[in-house]
């Protein structure tokens, strides 16, 4: 990265021993290697989401609809400040300490009992705890992925997915969706399409419930048929399910894990239903998985803080998230009804979206011909931001979508975002 | 990993819509499929230092001096509380949310102002927080290597290290080390010999000081030597220093990042000095690199806990390392002593070892011949344990060596189990 340089040694002895200052500052400051990286390295780029939050952070008077925070309303702030205590008086000295790669074992016993269904018993050799469901998504791909392998996803599909993938440098392979997800009726047809014969896919990564970016959710029928059609192609999933608590009736939707425990690999996390700044998640697989996880882990990190872990533990393990998971859905569903409002009155007729059963995302497709990033700085200029939808395709991006999120704005700001939307794109048509 | 099997689809109608129970336990059960790993995937093993720490959980009455652990009674118990609180009480909700994938910015700066000599300034924006220096290592792993480069690493290595960098698939190449470190006259020659080119190989990894697992220091002069001997290689250095605050004279050693800023990347660590558990590092880097590894960062595990990051702030950021790492240092210091006198009366003449300085290891050479890993069982029934030297050489392991980490033992244990490991290395003369 730096032109290379070589300077020759200065003249002169020193002392072979121990100093506290350097005494070769000007021999240090004119050398320069060049940092040589690897393929993976190179690729590495700053995403379209990652610059463009650092652009509205210096802007001010912006509805941002682009952030895909929780609302910093829903942290128990006092169960944290509670738990903590109770963690520290009871063993703080084991909490600082090293602990084991695959996680603290009260924990991953909580993780097994509440994933557990009476047809799918979960256990907690199956539970490796993470620095949250990136790094989930990261060891998968560690684990999974050589070169060119096959990786079928949604479409659209999560961008911090596709990041993740990436560095493994598998074909990423967009299935057929609609507004229910993905279609299992075309899943061979998508992979056929892609030249992926059958049983050559290295699996297939979905987001069955509130899916980031479109907040779409697939029904039982569809699950049930999507386990089948994998199955057919001998097409292990990973199952990402963060939003899984946000439903904002209280429903419990059928996990791919509980339908099919040994061909699913769940990705659960405490981001939005707890906080997301102690980056706490965990990979529920089949054993024999599980302790390659674990694995590549060790290898990447060792574990995740043993302390945030107690901690976390002692918040949930008597029931905490049950009401706590009301509060979030309350203030999720109010925003999403405000947020549907808006739009029904600023853009009915010209974008088409799907209503929000739960989470945090609303999908909006625009007129064809539109382009959402194109728009962006007219929109940003009129008091509102979005996340154009394009980053989030694998292949063949529809420009004229956007995701926007309601979790962080309060009712006004929703209104007036929204409002301002509905000119910008009733001035683009 | 499984027996592929399908079977064939239940027939009945199923109402599409969400349920709270699965429907289908019996289809889920029967259902298997292949988990295809990659080549990267496969070579994930459980690590004999792995092994031995399952095995030794299962035994009592051994001393064990296997752990590669700090102290627990140096873990600042009351300062990681106090800091908790405050950091709550001033902004609970912020440190509870997401944050940026380069670290917390105070923080970043504390580490910035920490490290820089009057040479050799540090700027924050070179500073990338790590969940642990082990993730620091697997980021530059990621960053670095595509399959074959060549990576030089000391005789012996830190384990850890291996296990991230093996990850990318380098070729590692040894170079020739005495009781000094690195002897830089040689790198060349270690370089040519492994058949590496100068300018081919992609960076040398060390850890200068109190290193893991020989516990030895390299001189000023020999570090002056290798930044020079590795610029005429165009070999980027990789400095890994979380032993460098635990010199028990309190002396600080002068950082290869010091002497060379644009040719290091340095991994520091608060792991050895504040607590292990709650995986907090950090990497220093050219700021071009810094860059690259944030984004190797955000597409890992987006960022370290934005609220850990806070509290280690707070505990530092007003001094208190000085006090407390005289604390730690006095510990080991007295436990390295009494280790040092135990040895010579038990296997002076027979063993050869550095008397430790700092940090937490010392290296025992026995007599050639003699195979440490072999003695292992033995010597756990005599009731001492301790880590065989082999699995830290990247290639020719001499069999006759061991480490033995001091850090968690109280005195007399540390008397009892090298009175025992005398008695087994006497008896296997």
């Amino acid at each position: 990265m730096n032109g290379s340089q070589l300077v020759p040694l200065a003249q002169g002895s020193h002392a072979d021993g121990v100093l506290s200052q350097p005494r070769w500052p000007a021999y240090a400051r004119a050398m320069t290697i060049d940092w040589r990286l690897s393929q993976r390295g190179l690729t590495y780029t700053d995403s379209a989401i990652r610059a463009l939050t650092k652009r509205l952070a210096n802007v001010t008077g912006v509805v941002s609809f682009a952030g895909g925070m929780p609302s910093p309303e829903t942290f128990p702030v006092d169960a944290f400040s509670s738990a903590f205590d109770t963690v520290m008086q009871q063993g703080g000295r084991a909490a600082l300490q090293y602990g084991p790669s695959d996680g603290y074992a009260p924990l991953r016993a909580w993780i097994a009992e509440t994933l557990s269904t009476p047809g799918a018993p979960i256990v907690a050799e199956q539970v490796v705890v993470t620095s949250g469901s990136q790094q989930g998504l990261d060891l998968v791909g560690k684990l999974m992925f050589d070169s060119g392998d096959a990786v079928a996803v949604e479409t659209p599909t999560y961008l911090g997915a596709l990041q993740a993938f990436v560095q493994y440098d598998p074909r990423v392979v967009p299935i057929a969706c609609d507004d229910g997800g993905i279609v299992p009726a075309q899943l061979q047809e998508s992979l056929r399409r892609a030249g992926v014969a059958r049983g050559a896919g290295k699996l297939l990564y979905t987001i069955p419930t509130f899916q980031n970016p479109t907040g779409r959710t697939m029904s039982l029928a569809r699950r049930m048929a999507l386990v089948e059609a994998c199955a057919r192609e001998s097409l292990p999933i990973v199952e990402d399910d963060p939003y899984g608590g946000l439903d904002y009736e209280g429903r419990t939707h059928t996990t791919l894990l509980s339908l099919d425990p040994e061909c699913v690999v769940y990705l659960g996390s405490f981001s939005k239903i707890l906080s997301p700044g102690i980056r706490l998640g965990y990979i529920v697989a089949p054993v024999a998985m599980a302790r390659k996880l674990e694995m590549a882990k060790q290898a990447s990190d060792l574990h995740t803080s043993s302390l945030m872990q107690r901690v976390v533990h002692e918040i949930v393990k008597d029931g905490f998230l049950s009401k706590h998971l009301d509060d979030c859905r309350r203030l999720y569903r109010d925003n999403a009804a405000v947020m549907h409002t808006a739009l029904e009155r600023h853009l009915s007729g010209v974008a088409h979206w799907v209503r929000a059963e739960g989470g945090m995302f609303l999908w909006l497709q625009l007129p064809d011909g539109m382009d959402a990033a194109a728009m962006l700085e007219k929109a940003i200029g009129e008091g509102v931001a979005y996340v154009p939808g394009s980053p989030f395709y694998a292949a063949a991006p529809q420009a004229n979508t956007m995701r926007l999120c309601f979790s962080t704005a309060s009712a006004s700001q929703i209104e007036q975002g929204i409002g301002a939307l509905g000119r910008v794109i009733g001035g683009a048509r």
